[in-house]
């Protein structure tokens, strides 16, 4: 089955899905996306994430270029058409074509391309023995919080964690704290049991799973706090994990060369793993009753 | 006439130009770039440009698409097949197409677009009259020696000039020294005459025509030194301007709301910006021995 995208206005073979070579998004980054996670043929937090994509181009003055309704239906028709269970829809806004020049056009009518990606949840080997990360410096511009397309830095940083042999890198801000992953929030778990994960700035994206994964864990009552945390504080907690559309809550048990707690991934993190795969069966609505299963 | 592209191996209609939607540039923007100055239908300072694009790609550790023959070569072809005379080539180089994944792909093939395009030179009135500029916080990543196409920081910024009724937009590092302009070097000339101009480190992009301009001050004499200098040095200057390919030498006659020098071009301005142009022209090896003039 050929996959199929849609390329403003137009559902496409995939192979020929094109965009005009002065897209702002080809030449400027002038854009953003979002990606939103599909169980079951259900998109998760699908309000959320079109509530973010709707906060960064506003922050970028980058009109939404379809009603919310019409973006739904567009995701439900590439589903459909893609066949999509297990994966995510990809999503991308750009302040679309026009001559260069790094101002915004006068007339510009924004690009909406969206895909969708059919996708193995996570072997249970990976969950069971959590994944590895490195620490670098954050190189990243001062507005983390515009889900951009301008992800070189991020895609550097994932390079660099990758020829590690690590799953992620964290970014270290000049003050010595850790920002986020290169396209995942970072939690840590505590001596004393606190949840912690930092307040979402301009210094992060602040994740949508990160924010469902917040009020999962206030509802069960865990002691949680927003903010920073240092490498070593990192280093030296009894947990740590770190969240995305795509990994959901993933066990970390190595920050560098250094273990983290006893090597093996958390009974906390394990915890709220499943209090937000619960959360998430409970909001996508899944008529079948059973629980999504990462 | 209809414009030319030349698009990875082909020369196509400017409107048909296309990349696919997975082109690492259009997701990530995994790429670099370089805009190489036309005047009389020669390339200015060409190797200089092709010499940045290979540091920009190894930096990043992109292969270099083709060899510097044939991308000289298809300068040339759509140079000629757009009958360009005044203008400027612009050359593309990306990581290629490939599944999303922050991670580089492990069998990528770069991606090669280039455009020519005619402008008019500057008016007399903008030179006569000079430019302001505003200053803003730079809030751009720290590789900013690397070309990359991840210009959305920039855009914001000339926006931002453009709103405020500026030309350009002189970016403040958090130490108070002025980086660069968004798409430009900033140079002024200080009380005791001495000409200033930021370092090429990794808080700036070498420009080719601020190095070009080095070398033509440097032939005449002048005296120079390259350093930081703040915002307030900047408005207390006895004159002050910005250097780009496509500006060359532009006098900068306001900062903020504050008139430089008499609020007029400086006379040593003119003379740095006919230093240029003489120094471009006999390196252009221009065949009829005339000033090329801007």
């Amino acid at each position: 089955m050929a996959r199929i995208a849609y390329v403003n206005g137009h559902y496409v073979p995939h192979r020929h899905a094109v965009v005009h070579i002065e897209d702002r998004g080809y030449q400027f980054a002038d854009g953003v996306y979002e990606v939103v996670p599909v169980f079951y043929a259900r998109l998760i937090d699908e309000d959320a994430h079109l509530d973010r994509l709707e906060r960064s181009l506003e922050e970028l003055r980058m009109p939404l270029p379809k009603d919310r309704r019409i973006i739904k239906m567009i995701s439900s028709e590439i589903m459909r058409r893609n066949h999509l269970t297990h994966g995510f829809v990809y999503m991308q806004v750009t302040r679309g074509v026009a001559p260069r020049d790094h101002k915004f056009p006068a007339a510009g009518r924004p690009s909406l391309v969206m895909t969708a990606r059919q996708m193995k949840p996570h072997s249970e080997k990976q969950l069971q023995e959590g994944i590895g990360v490195i620490t670098l410096p954050d190189i990243r511009w001062q507005r983390r919080d515009i889900k951009s397309i301008a992800l070189l830095p991020n895609c550097l940083a994932k390079q660099q964690a990758a020829e590690a042999g690590a799953a992620e890198a964290w970014q270290v801000d000049s003050d010595g704290t850790i920002t986020e992953g290169s396209s995942t929030n970072a939690w840590i778990i505590t001596r004393d049991n606190k949840l912690v994960t930092r307040q979402a700035d301009h210094s992060i994206l602040s994740g949508i799973t990160r924010l469902s994964l917040i009020a999962a864990a206030k509802g069960a009552g865990l002691a949680f706090e927003e903010r920073p945390f240092t490498v070593e504080e990192a280093y030296l907690a009894r947990e740590a994990f770190l969240t995305s559309s795509t990994n959901l809550v993933m066990p970390v048990v190595k920050i560098d060369d250094r273990p983290i707690g006893n090597g093996y991934p958390g009974m906390m993190t394990m915890k709220l793993r499943q209090l937000y795969i619960n959360y998430v069966a409970a909001g996508s609505q899944k008529p079948s009753g059973k629980k999504a299963a990462a």
